[in-house]
């Protein structure tokens, strides 16, 4: 037998559903996953009847409670969100600003949770939304922890650009990583969009490696940068001294 | 061929996570998944390749990073937690005490989001974890909504006891539920433990129908229940309105 595995045709079926495509068909998932519909009907029966998927009055499919209960597991998911969550909660009270955590996969960062403020600016970052390193507060907090070669082999690949302020030099972002280990913080300024600042603070496991970001994003025009950088570094050591961390004296 | 199809060992995978086993050894899964060494070894390959098991330096097994993506996606998890989290988080500025959030799979409730006080009475329960529908209050909530077919034999069914105070009897849980219907409110008090009391309203869809509950649950020996009510069918009358439902005229 040729193709995909077994449990790649099924993974496939899971990755079929993303933040643009959270309800299908069982013929989009088909398409989508790569599969005859025969295939994909037998695997999508498979995983409602385990409700990893659900299917609502209308035919269409979606991510099943039962995933998400067994996701929550996720130590660098719902588990460290759920960690973080009072730390989070008084910084977002601290500043009524848009509040995240996010962690890195690879070359990206992952945002796991984010609190709203109901005047903050309004940039749309979702749960689970990813973006690149170099171009956020978080993502430089995360990259300037890095192993060192990873960190350089970051800096040379390309860098992609999302407004004329975005790091797109690798000479640039190392100065900017080595300003950002030297701070204890990372600022970045009008990077994804146009009006807006992020800044960032790098959380440490019980082992001291940096495994998560603490920030807060706000309209560039009228940033209180300075003030928001001790209140920033206060959640990210909080929620590293509730995974165990404990400061080097 | 005999025995479970090739979905069903992969999801027996999945499924030898729960919350009192968030981190498995390939020799723990095999045991619980009911898989043979080999067959196991492969499965977890898949899995870990793709992101939905993560490897510790151990050689531990951990639930990983991309099935919280995809999980994230559930309507009934985090997309409902998302909407919901500005008005829990006004409900605990509010009250100061724990505030959940929860839906119903089957006979059970399952909780979504939890927010903890830190003052707030200390009843263990994490996001992901399930109690039967009649001992809780956002479970008396969710119940009280169903079908009237569903109702019947969930109360003619076994109701566990889990304190002196937990409703074990058929006659009486038909009466709380009228009584919850005609309140728009559930009150369970001491039922999971001897010393706390929920509050919990009805939180409905853009159709109408109850989707989840929302509710607060505070130590019993000082509840101000009366206080409390307005507040939890607020923050539930919020949620509903940001489902997209609409109030009757």
């Amino acid at each position: 037998m040729t193709g995909p595995s077994a449990p790649d045709r099924l993974l496939a079926v899971l990755a079929a559903f993303d933040h643009d495509h959270p309800a299908l068909s069982l013929t989009d998932i088909s398409r989508r996953a790569g599969l005859s519909l025969t295939t994909a009907h037998r695997l999508v029966g498979a995983l409602s009847d385990w409700g990893a998927l659900e299917r609502d009055a209308s035919g269409i499919y979606h991510v099943g409670l039962r995933l998400w209960e067994i996701a929550a597991l996720s130590p660098r998911g719902l588990a460290l969100r759920q960690i973080a969550l009072p730390y989070l909660e008084d910084l977002y009270e601290a500043t009524h600003e848009n509040v995240q955590l996010a962690v890195r996969d690879g070359s990206e960062v992952v945002y796991i949770e984010w609190i709203s403020g109901r005047s903050a600016v309004g940039v749309k970052i979702q749960v689970g939304a990813r973006w690149p390193l170099h171009a956020t507060g978080v993502g430089l907090a995360l990259l300037a922890h890095c192993e060192a070669a990873f960190q350089e082999t970051y800096c040379g690949g390309h860098l992609a650009g999302f407004t004329p302020h975005t790091i797109t030099d690798g000479a640039t972002l190392r100065r900017v990583l080595a300003e950002v280990r030297h701070a204890g913080v990372a600022v970045s300024t009008r990077q994804i969009t146009d009006d807006a600042l992020s800044v960032a603070a790098p959380v440490r496991a019980a082992d001291g490696s940096v495994t998560a970001a603490v920030s807060v994003v706000v309209p560039e025009r009228d940033a209180q940068t300075p003030a928001l950088i001790p209140a920033v570094r206060l959640a990210a050591r909080g929620i590293s001294r509730a995974l165990g961390w404990q400061p080097e004296r």
